[in-house]
């Protein structure tokens, strides 16, 4: 799993970045907990594919290190 | 011009449709007045190629006639 911090700021941003994830090659899920503005992605696709969706659609991204 | 009314609720919303239109080939000007949530576009796009591009980031998409 791979977690990104996202600047959304209503539903409607977090239906975009839902959408543009879920398009990507190899993402399984999409988890989004939009109070602490965490993203978390499943799947084979990798945080740079997803990095870049996001980035495209206007948003702030920032990787989440997991431990 | 083609003009639609789209599905925006903040300013990450119009970000958002303001960047997947200008990243579409031939579209030279994205005007957005989010009072009336109207979304104007010069350029050679076609309206088809617009309404799929802010469908693809889950928002409602409408087109307007201009007479």
């Amino acid at each position: 799993m791979i977690q990104f911090r996202v600047g959304m700021t209503c539903g409607g941003c977090e239906k975009a970045v839902r959408s543009v994830l879920s398009n990507l090659t190899g993402v399984k899920s999409v988890t989004i907990d939009m109070s602490s503005k965490e993203v978390s992605v499943t799947g084979t696709a990798s945080k740079e594919e997803c990095m870049s969706a996001i980035a495209k659609i206007g948003k702030s991204v920032e990787f989440i290190p997991v431990f």
